[in-house]
């Protein structure tokens, strides 16, 4: 059984008013979210997920074939961004994942050739090394919405929580709060797909700093544990950033071999504290601007 | 019906000699290539496949979920060259396609934590822009062989040629010779995942540039579109190189949204006479070091 089934379930039986207390505001142009989701309602979707995948997909890096997601990575090599467009090829809906300011025009122009249509241009969090394309993109493709964590402080037209959904076309990204790097990080989980986008919560063998914004190793290190590698082995994710030229990676992948986070708390948080790395270069533009949609 | 299905079916069916005129050499060690499959059988199985595809999925990336198939993108940022890990995680079997011998050492790592066991590492050509990993490789993982195409005239343990399919595992890469860029040229086409590696033949909204070695625009015409524009729209075509953060397309994008390869032959040479582009700048010591897969 999978999330989609379990959905597509619930939508169709009562289109209205939905069991487990979810509403759903319906239309394409409207905002599709189901905010407060209890997490022992997610905690039972979760279990029901795991236990029904049968033989896991280990290691692997790919999307569910025969089914109607796209998926298309994209990168910024001056601050080694990835962004991420995902949509749903049946009914055209789309959103973008961390869009970097300069290359908000390409992202547009692909939308468009693609015949998306964008409903939301989110962040993962307030980056701190480049400046957010979701305020020019919204000048780009009109009707679509910026998305932010709520505990981020950045405006945006929509803040959003822990187990919030993201809706495009058949498909949901599950907002998690994953904070270390910064308070208002989120991770967004699709189940339908395997996949994860953890921003810089987690990256490829790595992690994000936690020596500037509100940056907590402790925080930081529980999100990883208890958010993300609590996740199948066979989940692919994506980071916001890498800077070996990898594109991706796995829970059971990092959960073996991350050279941080497989360390005890207390090594981790030594670690953290001892890499003296330089003061970021684009911080007092980037936080600035980023904290109202990198202006636009 | 998919091409694994087919497959699937005549090696089960006569293991040694199978029909029409097939040889697998069997055992995992020693090399699954099944060369001179005519153009006509392979016509054959194409038709089957595309007939059978059912409900294409259209300018999506992405791999068959709850197969063995294991995918994964690799970057060299200072050449902007793709390279490709593919593998079989039942047999463990896999290939690298394009490595980079500034990376040698990071793929090497890569492909040990995974626990796979490489058997090819192969060129599209004789690239221009930066040093083959292929030769490192083969120091790094005793056993692995070095595979280019016979026409580019470089050194390798296996020349392979047009229609040869090159195996790992349950998967098979068939390579296509795409001349034009370089008369070694070949497109790595693996049918059961959908998806082919272009090399320099075809990059994501243009291609390769045909002023040097043995360059032909004429020639790079004729290949993209007798051998990749053929191919199904759905089908996601994974290039050497981008510089513009892009990291994969379609076959139904390109034929569509190509800016060069869209336009008539005559318009296409034009273009590509007058590039004006500069002298590559590590060609006089890539293409040396490339003719015996990078020295080592």
């Amino acid at each position: 059984m999978k999330m989609y089934r379990i959905r597509a379930g619930f939508r169709e039986g009562q289109p209205g008013q939905l069991p487990w207390g979810l509403h759903i505001s319906g239309g394409h142009k409207s905002f599709h979210m189901i905010p407060k989701i209890s997490l022992n309602t997610l905690k039972i979707v979760e279990t029901l997920l795991v236990s029904n995948t049968g033989k896991a997909r280990c290691m692997s890096t790919g999307m569910q074939k025969g089914s109607d997601f796209f998926f298309r990575q994209l990168f910024d090599t001056v601050s080694s961004t990835y962004t991420y467009l995902l949509g749903d090829m049946k009914t055209r809906e789309a959103v973008l994942i961390d869009p970097v300011l300069e290359h908000a025009e390409r992202d547009a122009a692909l939308i468009k050739e693609l015949g998306f249509k964008l409903l939301y241009a989110m962040n993962t969090h307030m980056h701190a090394d480049h400046i957010t394309g979701t305020g020019k993109l919204k000048s780009l493709i009109p009707g679509s919405k910026s998305v932010i964590g709520k505990s981020s402080g950045a405006k945006a037209d929509l803040h959003i929580v822990d187990g919030d959904l993201v809706c495009f076309g058949s498909y949901q990204l599950l907002a998690t709060a994953t904070p270390g790097h910064t308070n208002g990080c989120l991770t967004y989980i699709c189940h339908d797909q395997s996949i994860a986008f953890t921003g810089d919560t987690l990256l490829i063998r790595g992690c994000g700093r936690t020596d500037f914004q509100e940056g907590s190793p402790e925080s930081l290190y529980k999100s990883v544990h208890t958010k993300i590698f609590t996740l199948p082995d066979h989940y692919t994710l994506y980071p916001a950033h890498d800077y070996k030229g990898q594109t991706a990676t796995t829970v059971g992948e990092e959960k073996k071999y991350n050279p941080r986070l497989t360390k005890p708390l207390k090594e981790f948080v030594h670690i953290m504290e001892t890499l003296n790395l330089p003061y970021p270069k684009m911080i007092d533009k980037a936080v600035p601007a980023n904290r109202v949609c990198g202006i636009y």
